[in-house]
């Protein structure tokens, strides 16, 4: 028999969930869950996986034996940044529940955009039977930056309502179905995107990469008039200063963002009542507890087994 | 060379866009424009097409060589409902864009209900990083009445999404992606509902169609918790009254209407400020002046060369 290794567990998601799909999924493994107050001083020095979202630092030098750490979520920008982070294998977490609510939302934020329902919810509470004219899907050009699993299973879907997509990726990506830019392609790119998507990792390059003169290459006089920021990526990828004033001076008229570059988005944020702006709280792909841990139950069972891990991360890359 | 009968056009769309339209598809057959003040008493006696949305019934007994009538829309009971309408063919407006317009438009209202959307930009005004639980598009089963173009092309575009989806027609219809009810099983089909997709022409059956007891049926419990409803067929086959006691007792969690017992919707109704309820102007999926005016010179050259008028109007099924 195999030695089953404890899995140490740090994230700071739901309690209740988290403890249920630990105890489904692990029966017959060692758990030490650092949200549980029995396990909180718990000698860690056997563990052999570690589970995290957003740690601190310090439980790494308690663990020589560590294997592998998991990411609780599809970044890991919230280990990279860490001192002291282990020299083992760092793996992403991707769960087609995941892709699919990531594509959901970025689908709902595009039709938002497109068949102006922020205008339309303003007529109705005014009681007006409005006469906003609303382009076609195929009238306006999506340009999606990160096409990775949920970048391309966006375009996908956002090409089946119709829209017309095309990609961008620090390096060259050949796909069947949209036309691709990469890092030398980037101003042909903005200049045709009317509304751009951001779904990239954050990274040294592309930390405060939206800013006001990114905003001001993208495609102006389409179907839409002015065109529209769409980010479900990481807030520090947007500086959020420039956001407002290219949405005060007309450079984008309209936005919907999911992440900001401080979470909870604080009160006093200009952000919460720009006009033509939806702001969600960090909701777009929510990790499911179960699926994450069934994804982490997988891999581990498949490393003990003598295989490999899936989902690696290039640290150079920071992806 | 055949002779080209002139076109009788009686349509209350956008004038200059109309005019615009018909110079470009009928260069060189007369037109008899009724929203010109050249063309408004005209000899209409020779006239051998006629193309209509919501026309005076009077015109009819002056054309007696009508060959063919054309709806401007995809609806024809602004037609049937109509005295001394001519015993000649009927034809719908089925048009490429027509379709995936109204599909953006239940697409992005599915979404908005999936993933609340409302309750969100609630929070949102008061700036508040909410806390509100958003189903998975699979978690949920939309059911979509009316499974002809319009009702197949969104059915498969929510399954894109990743929506369960099951159709009812009145007479069965076999589909080789989604299961389907017809008339017997209506009940059934309702107990899996949990977003109910209107997309029924107007009849004597579907008039009313959709009352309390109806809503009633919805499923509840589901992942929403309590049922939408979504139309963008006839506001006539609505009940608004009834909709809004469903509302306000809960039988409803929400709603998304394009159309309305009266349009303009009266500005006492109090469908406009109804929580979580979405209204807009009946124009999920306006007819495109040209996409049309290209339809009928289609049809009309396909006739006049022997051939014969497609998308015909069934008088007694009354579409």
């Amino acid at each position: 028999m195999s030695v089953k290794l404890p899995l140490l567990v740090d994230l700071k998601f739901d309690r209740t969930k988290v403890g249920e799909a630990l105890a489904q999924t692990f029966a017959d493994r060692k758990i030490i869950n650092l949200a549980t107050s029995q396990d909180k001083d718990q000698d860690l020095s056997d563990a052999g996986y570690a589970l995290l979202w957003k740690p601190d630092f310090r439980i790494f030098a308690q663990m020589p034996n560590l294997k592998a750490i998991f990411s609780g979520g599809a970044g890991v920008d919230h280990l990279l940044s860490l001192p002291q982070l282990p020299d083992v294998p760092l793996i992403r977490f991707v769960d087609p529940s995941l892709t699919t609510r990531m594509s959901e939302w970025i689908v709902l934020q595009c039709l938002i955009h497109l068949r102006k329902t922020l205008p339309h919810l303003d007529e109705q509470r005014d009681r007006r039977w409005s006469n906003i004219r609303v382009p076609e899907a195929r009238e306006v050009t999506v340009g999606i930056m990160g096409l990775g699993v949920l970048g391309q299973d966006a375009a996908a879907k956002l090409q089946v309502m119709g829209f017309n997509v095309i990609g961008w990726s620090r390096t060259a990506k050949q796909l069947s179905n949209i036309e691709t830019y990469d890092a030398g392609g980037l101003e042909d790119f903005l200049k045709r995107t009317e509304i751009l998507v951001g779904l990239l990792p954050l990274t040294a390059e592309t930390e405060r990469l939206y800013d006001h003169s990114l905003f001001a290459k993208l495609r102006k006089g389409g179907a839409l008039g002015r065109p529209v920021f769409i980010n479900a990526g990481r807030g520090r990828s947007q500086v959020e200063s420039d956001l407002v004033a290219a949405l005060e001076d007309g450079t984008l008229g309209g936005a919907s963002l999911d992440v900001f570059e401080i979470e909870p988005l604080p009160q006093e944020s200009p952000l919460w009542q720009q006009p033509n702006v939806v702001v969600t709280p960090h909701d777009s792909a929510v990790s499911d507890e179960m699926a994450l841990m069934r994804y982490v139950g997988q891999q581990i069972q498949a490393y003990e087994a003598g295989g490999s891990f899936d989902n690696l991360v290039d640290r150079k890359r920071g992806y």
